[in-house]
């Protein structure tokens, strides 16, 4: 495209909320009147919008946040709970933090499981009805158990379903290596509601297929694209079970085995030398602005510090992670002092147990401090279309309308507010009453990097990240500003 | 992120818009119930919910436009008007449409400028305050014309604007290289905006800077980003002139000049060997389905074939065009049979001439079809956030209030219709009184790979393409079946 011209719908929204006479006067005069206000009962007032305004500017100008996640995704990297990246990361986001001025920064202690790949895992398709012997792209799933230092060979039986596996008598599964070949839908809109549709096989499948005797399970990569890229992620075994080797192959080499499985028998060998240790300390990294007004009423803004270790954690949740933090520093930067406090954690062990979600809930549930209000962003660092609000119930609805009001000031933003889910990290604020918030970035291409080698800085966008920051920030500023009630 | 779960908002909407009964029936009713038809008034009826849904399904599920894609970004590449590259594009897209059974598909003729860069560009800095002498990231711009074959050097003087180079002296310009350094907007939250705000430097400064003696002009690159690609593009001279050298540097490299510039004297070597070859034959590539009850009655959908030499041309606009036919072989596998001609044009020459857009509207304005409205997508193969439409009159405004009721149907998808540009080729249909409109595709990401190398299919998303691919026909569908009057 050469060129392109379209109305500023800033602009436009500034206007229709204003008075007939300051239209006329032309919106210069606006700029200098700010103690003007329209229609109180509308829930805001024109200097919102300018505020608003003020927030995306600073954010799309700026490229700290980006250099921030361009560290924790390229200079420490993968960040697996227990590991000495992890540990890194707390100590930067934690020095981050410090220089920002707030009112308080600190470490939150809290337990976290270990768990290891190891060496780099082997998959091969060694007997097959083409009589291809194929190397297979695959990874290891979180707490897969490991091979012996020869590996294993075993016949392959594809299933779609946990049902399907369900119904397969014992004997036949014996021994055998079980694959969940199940593709996420391509047709879902919104890639989380695929990823929900498909990601039991992930986290139960292994589970269940060694308790009916298999010796080992793969798993078809959560991705709706068809390419070369393994993800991995967190698969379930109690405590009392000695977890079978559980792999995810990328979608390539699943559409390609499930080919050979359609043709005859298959025969794969595997190894992995995975390894679980003991749990080891870690923290959540908190830091907050204190309100002037309601300094024990707390808003929390979330992402997880803790990530996959295949690539940089960048969309998954280092975005999180420097959106929170850059929230404050705007804050700072263009003075807002907030009434209430509003509190950054970069929360330690989501992917593999939560401990740091936990740790956080505990705390608040014994605190004098309210929790008002959390909001994660864990949804990746893209363009944000809007803001989901989690609940159903009459308090929520009520709060739900206040906010709805506001979606004019995020009209010209292409955002807005809407109900939907929030995030895992927070989650054990909602017994507390806490109002629940999710960042809602645009989907299409999460699962691209999703839990992969892929989630660098590199697939990250410094204008889409910051429209983030600029989206929590403005709607922090809202609630803060005329509350829930 | 772990997981997350969120409201079908397709179902939400649905149920809206349903009787009573019917939802307390339960959803799975209303697909058995087809002929159910809810307040006419309301521009719609449920049916055209479910038949864009089944749009939307079936191109999220197909990769048929991104393969189409690939080959004209990767296996044909960069496709400048008048290259091989543009003939092959044209003879590829005339053979992909000859598979789709459509009703008629045919090359229509325009004569193209012919502009080739020649051997690669050379700008360094040889003189400067802080003693460095740096190659700088440099790409001539489109029309430019060459050095010798030793190329030259100047003192270089840096501007912020046409007007401010208009204030300089004669005497002060003459023998000189001109550096037009003004960034493009990070604030402006449509980057096309801000692309619009700066491009002037690059479209008319090299020749207002020859007209005052300079021997050369130095651009900085259109692009938010600062990085190290040199963006091209065309900048204009009259017939009668001969061009000076005019090159674009990476907006790093800029930034390192200015730098220097700011502490003293810089003298650059630039060497290019750009030339301008006579006019060549070329094609716009049309294909259509014909309509059932108004054969006559035109509706366009466009994109331009031809790109920058640079980069493979994906997303500008080899996404467009494999949009433009992938609506008509979406409708042709829904089985729809529209009741006005769909037309989708490949138009040839966007880039530096407007040639085809000039040839296929000379067409129009004497053929005794009625072109009721043109859309075009050449924004990128981004996340489409809705279609865009054009004017201003009362007429217009009739019709856009039509089209808006719409919007509820594209609710579920995040998608609506605006105000806003069009396109460049279908421009041309503008004084026949069509209805312009334009695909409006987030642009965060757009002036990352803008006339660049880096416009190739790795920075394309194929469900991001898709849902371009399902809007456009979603819209179309409409249009076609309510008519705008």
């Amino acid at each position: 495209m050469a060129s392109s011209t379209s109305k500023c719908s800033y602009l436009r929204v500034m206007k229709r909320r204003m008075g007939h006479i300051l239209v006329k006067l032309g919106f210069c005069l606006v700029l200098l009147s700010m103690n003007y206000t329209v229609n109180a009962q509308e829930g805001y007032t024109d200097d919102d919008a300018l505020f608003i305004k003020s927030l995306f500017d600073k954010s799309l100008s700026s490229d700290q946040a980006y250099l921030w996640l361009e560290h924790l995704s390229e200079n420490i990297g993968g960040r697996l709970s227990g590991s000495s990246n992890a540990a890194k990361a707390v100590q930067y986001t934690k020095m981050v933090m410090d220089t920002l001025n707030l009112s308080r920064t600190w470490l939150q202690n809290c337990q976290v499981p270990v768990w290891q790949r190891g060496e780099k895992e082997e998959v091969k398709i060694i007997k097959s009805p083409s009589g291809k012997k194929i190397k297979l792209n695959a990874c290891a799933l979180g707490y897969s158990g490991a091979t012996n230092s020869k590996g294993i060979q075993a016949l392959v039986i594809e299933v779609k379903s946990l049902e399907e596996l369900e119904k397969l008598p014992a004997d036949f599964v014996k021994g055998k290596i079980v694959f969940f070949n199940r593709p996420m839908s391509r047709t879902e809109l919104r890639t989380f509601q695929a990823y929900g549709g498909a990601v039991d096989q992930r986290v139960f499948g292994p589970q269940k297929a060694m308790r009916k005797g298999a010796v080992a399970a793969l798993i078809r990569s959560m991705t709706t694209q068809i390419d070369e890229y393994p993800h991995t992620g967190t698969t379930q075994f109690d405590d009392n079970e000695t977890p079978i080797p559980a792999i995810s192959i990328s979608t390539r080499d699943a559409e390609l085995l499930s080919k050979e499985i359609r043709m005859g028998s298959v025969q794969v060998f595997l190894k992995c030398a995975c390894r679980r240790l003991p749990d080891a300390a870690s923290h959540n990294v908190i830091g907050e602005i204190k309100g002037s007004s309601y300094p024990n009423e707390i808003m929390v803004l979330g992402g997880h510090l803790d990530s996959w270790d295949l690539g940089g954690g960048a969309h998954d949740d280092g975005a999180g992670c420097v959106q929170s933090i850059d929230v404050l520093r705007l804050f700072k930067e263009v003075g807002y002092q907030p009434k209430h406090t509003i509190r950054a954690i970069m929360y330690m062990n989501e992917e593999n147990g939560l401990a740091g979600g936990k740790a956080y809930g505990e705390y608040a549930k014994n605190s004098t401090e309210k929790h008002i209000v959390a909001l994660e962003s864990d949804a990746g660092g893209f363009t944000p279309r809007g803001i989901s609000c989690e609940g159903d119930d009459a308090v929520f609805l009520k709060r739900f309308k206040k906010m709805n009001a506001w979606n004019d000031l995020l009209e010209p933003y292409d955002m807005r507010i809407t109900k939907g889910g929030s995030g895992a990290d927070i989650s054990t604020l909602k017994p507390l009453g806490t109002f629940m918030m999710g960042l809602r970035p645009d989907s299409q291409r999460y699962f691209d990097y999703h839990h992969t080698s892929r989630d660098r800085i590199s697939s990250v966008n410094q204008r889409e990240l910051a429209l983030g920051t600029a989206l929590i920030a403005s709607v922090i500023y809202l609630i803060d500003k005329y509350g829930l009630e």
